[in-house]
């Protein structure tokens, strides 16, 4: 097996965010994906570990911002690398709260989704949310961030917590 | 609702392939994506009218072949836009059988990857089909090609079939 392999497969990045009451929440994720036309649903995959993850499955709900591709790696860091458990990471941040009660982030978001979890699957260190779409609507025309992009040209980098997440093997 | 905004998302472009038996069969899916890291896993979503739908069923394994950027229009045509029900898509097309009996597309690929199914969640026209991975491979440098790249450079179009196929609305 190349792990290398995973490397070839393409990703968006996104912002994954729930609430808990009026607990507020988001993550980076690189796994949000249509599933169905009719009715229109998507699917986001999140590591249990995290606090967004917690907040899904308390509130039923999750909203989704497709991050451009000109977002600052700090802002990609602050919601990516950081848990909402330690500080609160929507201080500061422009959004605004959905039909869904969850936060919309719109700083470097070209498009948004709100959606109710129809469906769920557990797969050993990560949940599969399926949700029915709410809302929909597109902020603006910036390209969209690839995860591709942000490897490359950005040099950024994968938290152990995200699906793509390669150890590093000595060859 | 603005439909518009699903095709923010970002994807990739792939052959998704698998068997019944010696019957062998692939076509192009856009949602490939690594669920977890330990073990290393991939999920498929393909549509339940699709042969290759039955035939990951019917075996439990599927492949896929992760496209290059400079993939021919009629090759994605032969494998997205006809079903392998009417005619054989891996008539001299290169390929070879993997461990698991499912074929492995050659031609027009940067990375291979075969799963056993694990799991699957049932999502109205789709299933979501969750594989652990038993071989993974690179075959080339070659940039992968991106569903953005298809259809905006490409000029390439959506079968019906797709979890993202879109209904042109007059507005």
């Amino acid at each position: 097996m190349d792990s290398k392999a995973f490397y070839k497969l393409g990703y968006g990045l996104y912002i994954v965010s729930s609430h808990q009451g009026d607990k507020l929440n988001g993550q980076i994720a690189n796994t949000v994906f249509q599933v169905t036309s009719i009715p229109p649903t998507i699917a986001v995959s999140i590591n249990k570990q995290n606090l967004t993850w917690e907040y899904i499955k308390a509130s039923g709900v999750f909203a989704v911002s497709v991050l451009c591709q000109d977002t600052p790696l700090p802002f990609i860091g602050r919601f990516g690398f950081k848990s909402g458990r330690d500080a609160d990471k929507l201080a500061d941040i422009k959004y605004r709260l959905g039909t869904t009660g969850a936060p919309l982030v719109l700083d470097n978001t070209n498009a948004l989704f709100e959606a109710k979890v129809i469906n769920s699957i557990d797969v050993v260190t990560h949940t599969i949310y399926i949700g029915e779409i709410v809302e929909s609507e597109v902020l603006g025309d910036k390209p969209s961030l690839t995860y591709e992009y942000y490897q490359q040209v950005k040099r950024g980098t994968t938290p152990k917590t995200a699906p793509s997440y390669v150890a590093e093997k000595k060859e």
